[in-house]
Formats: C-alpha cells, structure tokens, sequence
C-alpha cells in the first residue's frame, strides 16, 4: 500500500523525512542516518505530529542501531542514544510509544527492529484509510451524496502520519468518491500548520479550498457554509473530551450553534483511557515569542505576556463523532471511549 | 476634556492621525491634507475602528474643502472626493455618518464644517466616558466588588475612537475604580490589532494583561479564567445583531457555553436602525495577501485563495449587554435597539 505522500520512508541505508519546515515553499526530502540528525529533525519540527513521530521513533532505533554497528559503539553508548530519541520531544507520548514497540527487539540486531518499524508504518497508514472509510461512510449516511463543505482546523492529514492522515485521510477518501466540494482551513495561528501544511495537500489532492484566520471560521459555519467540521486529536480521554490544536474548540462550540456534524478523526492509540477526562490532559504552554513577534519582529509592546497554550480541550457533548480505524463513536450521544475500549476487551474474550 | 490618547486632532492645517499600522514599534503622527491620501490611510487602517472612522469622516469633509479651495476643483469634483471618502471601507456605518452629519454644511464653507466636526469629535469622547461609566456599573453591579478578568478582541480603545475607547473605555474606567485584575487580549488575525494596538493601550494604562492567538480564546473562557468578554462594534442591526472584527462570533459563543457575560460597548450611532438585522450587513473581504503571506513571504502554497472577511457577525441572543452613552440595553433578553430607538423618540415628544 503506497500512500500519496510519504512524510516518512526507510530508504535502505537512512530514515527519509519530508521536510516539512520547508512547505509549502518547497518539497525537501532529508535522509537521517545518524541519531544527532534525527534528534535536531524532531526538536526543530523537520517532522511533526502525534502518528508520524511515533513512526519516526521506531524507524529512529533502526537509524541508532546502524550508526552503533559503523561507529563500533558499546551497549551503553547505544542505548543513551536511543534514549535520546525517545526524549526530544518529551511531551509527544507517540515518540516515545513508538520507540518502546520496537525496543525489545534490539538485542536481535536492526533487520529485527527495522522489520517492525515497518510493519508499525504499514499499520498506520492502514489505520489511517479505514478512518477515511469509516467518516466518508458515516458523513455520507448523515448528508445524501452531494459534496461536502468541509473545514479543519491545523493539519492532521499524510504529513502528520506515516501517510494518507486522519481528518485529512476521511477529505481524501470523500475525495475519491467525488464527495468534497470545497475545504475551508483554519490557517491555524501561531505556527500556520493550516496555511503551510493542510493548504499544501489539499492542493497536491486538487481539492479546492480556502485558507482563512481562525477567527473566520464560526462565522464561516453558522453563515451556513459549511456541512461538518473534521479535525484530528492530540489526546483523547476515556470520557471522549478531546485535546487538539488550539482553536479547535471555537470550531466545535460553532458547529454546535449550527447544528452541524463536529468530528474528530484519530486513532485508538491517541485514546488514553488513563485520563478521565479532558481537565487532567496537561496543557502545554508554548513559547511568548511564537505569538509576540513575528519573523523576528516585535508585534506587542515590549514586557507584553502571552498566554500561548498549544492546545485546548473540547467536551465530549461536543464531539458528534470520533472516527477510529475501528469504527465510529458518538460521545456527544452519550458514547464514551471507555465504554467502547470495556466492549471490545468483552468482544474480545 | 483632554482624552489621554488623541488618535485623531486638527492641526489647524490638515488631520493628524496617528499611524496605527506602526505601533506598537513606534508613535508617529500623518498629517493628512489632501483625499487621495487620506482615502489611503483608510483603506490601508493608518486610522480604522468605527468611531474614528466617523470622525475622520467629517474631518475629511474639512480636508477636501481645503483641498477644493488651493486646487479650484468645481462642486462636481468637490462632490466626488467627498463620496470617495464616504466609501472607502463598506461595513462602516460610521464613516458614512460622520461625512453625512457635516455634509448639509458644505456650502457654508471649511470653517463651518470644521466647527461642526469638531463638535462630533468632542461629543465622541464624551459619549465614550459615559460607555465606561455605564458598562463598569453595569459589570460590577452583576459581579461584586472584585477586580475582574477580562477578554476583548481587536482594538476598540482609545485608537479606535476620538479618544478613551468603547470597550476599553469600559476597561478603563474599571481600572479607574482599582477593578481591573488581568486583561486577555486577543491577538487579532490578521493584521493583529490585538498584540499591536490593545496590548499598547493596555500597556499606556498599566493594566496586567496577556496577548493570546484568537483560538485561545474559547478555552480560556471555557477554562474558567474569564469574569466577561467586552468588544466594539462596527454595526448594530434594529434587531441587535452585531458586526464586529472577525473571530468576536467565536467569543461569544464562548461566552454563552461557560455562563459570563458577552458585552457589546458601541456609541448609538454604530446603531443602524435602517439595517433590520445582521443577515443585511455587508461584509467586507479584505485582501488575501494579508493571510497567505507575512511579511512578502509566502505561508501558503502558490494559488492557495483566502476567505478574509473583515467581520462577522454574532446574534443578538448572545449579546449579553449593549453598553452605549445613554445606558445599556439587553438584546439577549429580548430587548433591541429597535424597541429602544421608538421608546426614546417618544420620550423626546
């Protein structure tokens, strides 16, 4: 299965990365053969997002076992590296989750690691399209088969996964049953991920769509322009409050007002039936300089403070749907994912 | 009365605005003396917010009768400089009001329309001191004794009028009282009136305040961090719908999930009682460059088009109160200015 954009790929020798600090200006592919390149690609967001930094950290083990192989280094000196991996980003859950799914295969050598790392890759973009299946099935039972207006908000799409996306993958998939009309994307303030990376593959797509500010879109959605909103999901909790990019909860809050769909698309390894609910996700507090310059200069006074969280939490009775690679809840129904994770371990058994 | 901040003056020769688009790096002063150039600096925002537009408005009459006079244009000419004013920004209501209010005074001459624009300047900063008289009573009367947090969104402080401000009038006043503890001011994309000219103004008066991107909004007030929410206006329609800088729709509706109150602080003559409701009002698109680029550089792919409206509009049945100079009206309870406008022309009888 070959996805449309590979954010990530093994190349036979090194990790090739898109890289996506560079988009949409131009399309860049960095190859990372060592662990000191690897770990600067992720702290500098060379690749982002929860799905594609999970992958990156298993391929990443394969990336450190090599360069311990070439550089003769001991059993301690490899595993600090590979540790080091797992920490460069120390709030993405998915980097270190995915360093610890290949980690108890390092003793076998790097085919061994290497192996796995693409079985995970393959799982998630496998994942990723049956979520496309999954909320293009549900949204067109809901709406008839005229095409869809849709917007999100930040990018979930190919680039934040090993490839296809998750809100984007459920655009992808409407798109291929000739179902979207037009995509409206939050350019996604401070740090554009809507403008710099959704806008770019929505036009790879040839979707035709509108980046707008994100203050634009509860007037795009109660002035009747939108059909549903899709966004993806940094943490889900086991009641269905949902973390995402900040921003996403005006979307949800006006999608309420309009009486339209609020779906979010992520999957079941972004649910953590450890948090109850959505005021025990920790927020992190980004830097003031992202919001309080611009390219380098001042746009708020100097000794302005800036209140710069990069999330915020949207309550379940505002998720109409979750798409998962398994199926599809509706917490604002009622449907937790606690409830769903307790049938299947009963379905299970 | 000497407002502390004087965005708009007459110099005795030509208008002197303060350039707006340059703060908060640094306060210079334009002196506007002929049409073409001040039909510039309000399309470009060098003064902007609806007051002040007014203002300029009649001033600008003043200025084209100058210019009328040195360059011998005959009243055709004349006639067409002055409705190119009128219209250089089509959502506000009130520059066409402040040109209309000293139009009947044209062939008086300069100096009779200079009197009388002087006189709505005056009046403006006056109706201002009563907005945040009524509003501070209004908020405390509901709120106790306790200094307050607040959130606005774009500028309508003292820059956006003749001087004091509408909603940081109220602020200011409030602040006057030792009322005032924190001040979340929303960055406002895209041309960051927030960061740039709120966070300014906040600054001059010594009020604690944080800048935050415009999709932080909902969760802070969501969060619990938030007493109420005070904006501008550019237009309120009969039925008290509200037009205001795009992303105030997303602050109420905010405001209404989490119970505080949504303010609305504008003079009476951002009231258009000919406008029956906010379906009516025309909302400007502003250039795409000013989101799918910053600063000349690109932020989205090339061919990417924007949907920039300059304003939305949120429904009367979320405005919790509107504060004008002769008291404050409840539009979400019911009653509109409409209803409001008919009791004071009896009044008057």
């Amino acid at each position: 299965m070959t996805p449309d954009i590979a954010p990530i790929a093994w190349t036979g020798d090194s990790l090739r990365l898109i890289d996506q600090t560079l988009l949409p200006a131009r399309l860049e592919y960095r190859d990372v053969a060592d662990v000191d390149d690897l770990v600067d690609a992720i702290k500098r967001l060379v690749v982002r997002g929860a799905p594609a930094l999970g992958v990156a950290g298993a391929l990443g083990v394969v990336v450190a076992l090599r360069q311990a192989d070439r550089e003769s280094w001991d059993a301690t000196t490899r595993d600090a590296a590979i540790a080091r991996i797992r920490e460069a980003r120390p709030t993405a859950v998915n980097l270190a989750a995915g360093v610890d799914r290949v980690r108890p295969l390092v003793d076998e050598g790097a085919d061994a690691v290497l192996a796995e790392a693409l079985a995970f890759l393959d799982e998630d973009v496998r994942g990723n399209r049956a979520i496309g299946r999954h909320g293009a099935a549900w949204l067109t039972a809901r709406t008839g088969d005229r095409p869809l207006r849709l917007l999100t908000h930040c990018n979930a799409g190919a680039l934040a996964t090993a490839g296809w996306g998750t809100a984007l993958g459920v655009v992808r998939e409407l798109h291929a049953r000739d179902r979207v009309e037009t995509v409206y994307a939050d350019e996604t303030r401070p740090l554009l991920q809507g403008s710099r990376l959704t806008a770019w593959e929505l036009e790879q797509m040839g979707v035709p769509y509108y980046v707008q500010p994100d203050g634009a879109a509860a007037g795009t959605i109660l002035g009747g322009h939108v059909d549903a909103a899709i966004v993806g999901a940094d943490r889900v909790a086991a009641n269905g409050d949902t973390a995402n990019k900040v921003g996403t909860l005006a979307v949800a809050l006006a999608c309420a007002a309009a009486g339209i769909p609020f779906l979010v698309a992520a999957p079941w390894s972004t649910v953590d039936l450890a948090t109850p609910d959505g005021a025990r996700i920790p927020i992190e507090q980004r830097a003031p300089a992202e919001i309080l310059a611009n390219g380098g200069t001042p746009v708020a006074p100097p000794g302005a403070r800036a209140h710069n969280p990069a999330f915020d939490v949207t309550p379940a009775r505002l998720v109409t749907a979750l798409i998962t690679e398994t199926g599809v809840l509706e917490p604002a129904r009622g449907r937790t994912p606690a409830e769903e994770a307790a049938e299947k371990r009963e379905r299970g058994r």
